[in-house]
């Protein structure tokens, strides 16, 4: 069975951002450097994580913790709006778009495995996600239901245990080695996959060492090819 | 938003556990009155959960409180195998055949609503019985997931906390008047689905009044013509 990181891995977080944000300072008539303002956000989201992680919050959705770091965001760029706009503009995290390879790779992929996400968004971003940019997923887990964002353990083994299936049998696919890494230590399997453009455009990504992970792999089709399916 | 049932509402538990039993009985060389053997498992299902709601056991997810039900009535059969086969058996639940309209009645659906099932079921069987029956769900929720089996309120309440959006904006789709209840109390819509042979043919199915449910529907396509799907 295979895992996927969400965030990065499966979709391009940061154009899909930017072209969200943009939108919203023509409708909202403000401006402000949004590609600046979307790689922000993100650096926002480790923080707030580790915050619920280290117990300074309690269990909080990411759909909270991205809309507190917005407000902060937009406060510091002398942006007013009302609730309702900051709400949707929040959701611009459930509406990603696909890297090209994805949805052609998970199809192949889920031919042969079963296939979740197993992210720190909460169940209704990676839903609608879903819905939104056809990703086949047999099922959708995530953080939220085991009430520890990754790279706690309890989120790897939780989704080993909801599947029924012993660590070693579950493979996370992603494009960040903290993760993998953390898994590698609750026991799964992993794979690798490189992401190059993920913060933007020229970015030198240096490779995982060989035998660091158990595959590491290009795209979705060359991890498909990879896994025979 | 759409949660549904999943036992008898979505697949036909029946005829699909009696075809496996048959063949149980074929590789193993017993032989039952397996229509009989069928119903009384299904018998066990109220029950065994009920221990869990009362608190006589912890939480113990279907596939387990199927597997004592099994036991023991294999051993009221004196039919003795192995473990492994025991393990086998008990998949039979995830194994279950769709009634004629709900692929394309679910098919259907989705285009407009979001559909998740809402079962007893854990959320491995729930998995591995859509990816063989090939049922469209957007995501895959279950008791499992609240450690509340329905009818607790806590399972309905928890699936429209997942999917994050108010009870009356969730509408449990049921063959069955108890579990609609339930629902209704907690808040959520409800549609009644008739399923007249759940139970076998030549079953009389008395239909609920007219205004006790949001929607009364003869099957899901029925019920997508009634939701303008």
């Amino acid at each position: 069975m295979l895992a996927f990181d969400v965030f990065g891995t499966v979709v391009d977080w940061r154009s899909s951002v930017i072209a969200q944000l943009e939108e919203f300072g023509r409708a909202h008539g403000v401006d402000a450097d949004w590609a600046a303002f979307a790689d922000a956000w993100r650096a926002g989201y480790v923080p707030s994580m580790d915050r619920v992680r280290r117990g300074e919050l309690p269990w909080t959705r990411l759909d909270d913790l991205h809309r507190m770091t917005l407000v902060d965001l937009l406060a510091a760029e002398h942006i007013s709006v009302g609730d309702e706009a900051v709400d949707e503009l929040t959701r611009a995290w459930h509406r990603l778009d696909p890297w090209p390879d994805s949805v052609a790779g998970l199809t192949r992929l889920k031919r042969r495995y079963v296939i979740t996400p197993l992210s720190n968004g909460n169940v209704s971003l990676l839903t609608n996600m879903a819905k939104r940019a056809g990703l086949p997923w047999d099922c959708v887990l995530s953080a939220e239901l085991f009430r520890h964002y990754k790279p706690d353990p309890e989120a790897y083994l939780g989704c080993a245990d909801l599947l029924d299936v012993a660590p070693d049998e579950l493979m996370l696919v992603a494009a960040h080695r903290s993760d993998l890494r953390a898994a590698r230590e609750a026991g799964l399997r992993t794979a690798y996959v490189s992401r190059p453009l993920e913060y933007g455009p020229g970015r030198q990504v240096r490779m995982p060492a060989e035998g660091e992970f158990d595959v590491l792999a290009s795209d979705f089709l060359d991890l498909a090819d990879q896994l025979g399916a």
